[in-house]
């Protein structure tokens, strides 16, 4: 099956066989190479000279490390425009008060809602870069340049960022990032890692969960080791993972990103479907997932059954948006052909159904 | 390097097979096969009918979680006779109040002093039960049973016992337990299990934290999926350690760990090393981890430094034990052969040093 959902994603075969080894032990100076290996490349796909530490965990485990840790705070802002800025809100209010500036699924952040929300008292803000569940990228330099006027921590959910479109931390003035394996960066799910400015220390909360407790990592990673048994084999995918970014090179990376997902909206747009999220001056199409609003007379199960039946994974709508859209993720080490092959089979069946017209074969 | 550790463990070639395979859906009918059967075989590993929740992350996620989501108790009682011991108490103080009762490293549990500490006033008690930073065996049954009379809610870490050791949760009256994928299952590191009685739910505190929220976990189940992305190459291992251990026979698996680990330490006395555990009359050698005094004029850095040079790791000791024994751990899909290798070595090492006597040959 050809993964085209918003992770995980497909996987490298160098990726693949990778993991294809006996374990080692964790506290050999082989695992110290990797680790190191896997921490330097991480460090500049955050765009940080700051620390970053690999968790085995999903990404919720990195978000919660992320906000636990650092929890230290009067109230957090928490920005919900999608089923992951919800799911920040769900974290944060387990460690302090929170004031969720809620939009309506699909539409875009409004500076001026988070501004107001930041002046009525909050020292912390909380966001997602690359929302998923509605195709926004929401506008990260502009959030830390708003909060920065108010002197609040800034936690950015760069989960299905990193690795595929630009991260600048240290620039932007963001103080904690999360990514997942799965993602952007082509390895497999189970690893995050979570990146940390200087100043985040001063908001350390020692009564985060043990297990997420990043000053236990931060110790350990002077060794370079990690407090408790990392998922090896997920290390192994990782390091390979990483190292096929290394030959890229990021530039080019956030590059085919980009112009996958540039044609994956042309093709929506000029077939006759619409693309689900509303933009504003400050937010942008994300640039490794797009959101389609379902066409009348197709329903979600139709149509990513067709869609399984030639062997193509794609995403529905999550929660209330279940039906309502559909998903194409463009994430990875994901190819042209995988795309078009993915469009040709969605046109094929929605041709058919008389819902778009035939536009693919013109567009390449 | 044969990993001859107390985990992660050295793996099957069906396990290392099992995980070199492109991803999948998460929320897939396959995944959700690989779901339901590691969870059954795991219920029959606890010796449990009640329910089994997998979570991607090493087995200390899994303390945790099973301490935090259970922690609505006045007072839990923490034996301390190792360091996993000591890490219970360390997970259990960011969640309620704590008594220690603590016994130095090496040395067997004391019932009635564990029975003080409940009469004192705790409504739970958390222990390991197969203590590998010392090589003991904890007496588990006597545990419940003790703290069954004052109707304690019982923990047991029982990380590296179950699939290596008899581990009968629900006949023992244990309420919460907790296993590890790279120990005597035989899978690599990165997942873990908490197996869970009905009677814990009275205690379920939903300030837990998120990722480790079992009601979450539960939920989910109902649909055969995880609440957060599941780390699904460790998925694939696990499905096949599992087979393996069905294959073998959860009888004779345990016996081949008891055999191998009476072998190690019938060739430890008989070359005339020694058994660093001091045992009493409810505490047993543990059968998949074997702790040895090191002997006079040997150093630690020597000795393992050695057998890595044989292409074996062992382990040495921890904390304030290091220096003073090394462990030999048989866990998991460990033969014979691996085991004879080991003390081959060994003999020739401490043989070549003259501080044991050459039995080994004679032992087979």
């Amino acid at each position: 099956m050809l993964l085209m959902i918003p992770g995980p994603v497909q996987l490298h075969d160098r990726i693949i066989r990778a993991m294809a080894r006996q374990m080692i032990g964790h506290r050999t100076r082989e695992f110290s190479e990797i680790l190191e290996y896997c921490t330097e490349v991480l460090k500049e796909l955050f765009g940080t000279k700051h620390d970053v530490f690999i968790i085995s965990g999903s990404g919720t485990a990195g978000l919660e490390s992320a906000i636990s840790c650092f929890s230290n705070v009067k109230r957090i802002t928490c920005i919900d425009n999608g089923k992951f800025g919800d799911r920040l809100g769900k974290i944060a209010e387990r460690y302090t008060e929170v004031d969720v500036v809620k939009f309506e699924w699909g539409r875009s952040i409004e500076i001026d809602e988070v501004e107001r929300s930041l002046a009525e008292g909050s020292d912390a803000i909380a966001f997602v870069h690359n929302e998923t569940s509605t195709g926004i990228l929401n506008p990260a330099k502009e959030i830390a340049k708003i909060a920065k006027e108010y002197d609040a921590l800034v936690f950015m959910d760069a989960i299905t960022s990193v690795g595929g479109d630009y991260v600048e931390m240290d620039d932007w003035g963001v103080d904690v990032a999360v990514v997942g394996s799965q993602k952007c960066i082509g390895a497999p799910p189970g690893l995050c890692a979570v990146a940390v400015s200087e100043r985040a220390w001063e908001f350390y909360n020692e009564r985060c969960p043990f297990y997420l407790d990043l000053e236990a990592y931060r110790k350990k990673l002077n060794d370079l080791q990690t407090p408790y048994t990392p998922a090896i084999p997920l290390f192994f995918a990782l390091h390979e993972a990483l190292k096929i970014i290394e030959e890229e090179g990021i530039e080019n990376r956030i590059r085919r990103h980009r112009e996958l997902s540039e044609f994956v909206r042309r093709w929506v747009v000029e077939s006759g479907l619409e693309l689900f999220p509303e933009l504003n001056e400050f937010s942008k199409y994300s640039n490794t997932v797009t959101a389609i609003k379902m066409p009348r007379g197709v329903s979600d199960g139709e149509l990513r059954g067709e869609m399984r039946k030639f062997g193509i994974l794609i995403s529905g709508g999550q929660e209330h948006l279940k039906g309502k859209i559909f998903r194409v993720g463009v994430m990875g080490n994901v190819t042209f052909r995988d795309v078009l092959t993915t469009l040709s089979c969605l046109e094929r069946i929605l041709v058919k159904r008389g819902v778009v017209k035939p536009v693919l074969s013109g567009l390449i």
